[in-house]
């Protein structure tokens, strides 16, 4: 079964999928929609009263078969995150400054671009971020990082409170972080025994990494 | 004509190559050894009365074909700058941090990865520096990128006569400020109208790229 089939299948089978937040959830201040139905993605946003931040992932399934609805959650959306290839195909842009300065006109305020084993790029409509992945010697299984980084990213937001271009950038880096830190074994493994204390020492690592 | 064929013509033409540095060359401190011959980059750096840092390039046919010269000339050298591809062949190593511990045991006190449109890595035994590439969007030729990277690293190393790590980081970034500017046009033609003034602008628009 190819991957398009597999999509096939799981849109049949989740054809009735409707989620729906219970009323704890409504009052988030942060939201960040992971990669489903950009219509679904939508309604999820609309069940929330007051959000000040929203996230939003999507993917080469959704930005080729769903783009109406994908530029209709885009309009409302604070940052994108996507891969470099789907950067590419959402823009029709091959080089990734002007890829980004398209998507940028169709809504977002920022885009974060993943690009794997070589970091993540940043670009909002007055600056440009680059953070390197955390070189690691063993990589058991990559599944999950972009999702990670996501997690990590949304996570220092929260945690900060604080939603100022400084800010969004430590919060890369946590995402970074702790998408440095799944990959070090298969599942959730490494997740499970992190302690904050590992979190803090790679982030110093990552300041010790980049800084000049 | 492939590749290879090329390269044995060139070593049929230049086999009578043997470069020999006028005096007054003799007391460089700093030197560095581009891509040629290991046997010949030898001959050049022992013409050199009491060179401080050296450096050196090499690249895939040497490392296949000449490799006993090669590290014979890497137990010498302060700096050693291949790409990723390269570092691999080299080490024999996927991993690239594999491959550069592997590579720092033959003798070079640290290494410079070059991976193109997604920077630099910088390894010693005792730290890693990344820098990302300067995101551009206009990328006319690539061509000469990575010799244009090591005569700016080393141009700043030369300049500032400060061989300290961070002295080092910083002519790194020198040399990535330098390759950005060269592929924004062909041939030298970018290079010719560089002023200072252009180089530190992109050196604060590093800062400006990487600062968290």
């Amino acid at each position: 079964m190819n991957m398009r089939d597999t999509l096939d299948l799981q849109l049949n089978v989740f054809a009735d999928f409707r989620p729906k937040l219970p009323e704890s959830y409504r009052a988030a201040e942060v939201c960040f929609l992971s990669n489903i139905h950009p219509g679904l993605q939508t309604s999820v946003l609309d069940q929330l009263r007051a959000p000040q931040l929203i996230g939003a992932d999507t993917m080469t399934h959704w930005i080729q078969d769903t783009r109406s609805e994908l530029e209709t959650l885009l309009g409302r959306v604070e940052v994108l995150t996507v891969n470099d290839e789907e950067a590419r195909l959402l823009s029709g842009e091959r080089n990734i400054v002007t890829a980004a300065r398209k998507i940028l006109a169709l809504g977002p305020k920022s885009l974060l671009v993943k690009r794997g084993e070589y970091g993540v790029l940043h670009f909002s409509a007055d600056s440009v971020f680059a953070v390197p992945a955390f070189p690691l010697e063993q990589v058991f299984d990559p599944t999950g990082a972009g999702d990670t980084f996501a997690g990590g990213f949304i996570g220092s937001l929260v945690k900060s409170g604080d939603f100022s271009p400084r800010s969004v950038r430590r919060a890369i880096v946590y995402g970074s972080v702790m998408a440095s830190f799944v990959v070090e074994d298969f599942s959730l493994n490494r997740l499970r025994k992190l302690t904050l204390e590992d979190v803090e020492r790679r982030y110093r690592q990552f300041v010790a990494l980049t800084e000049f």
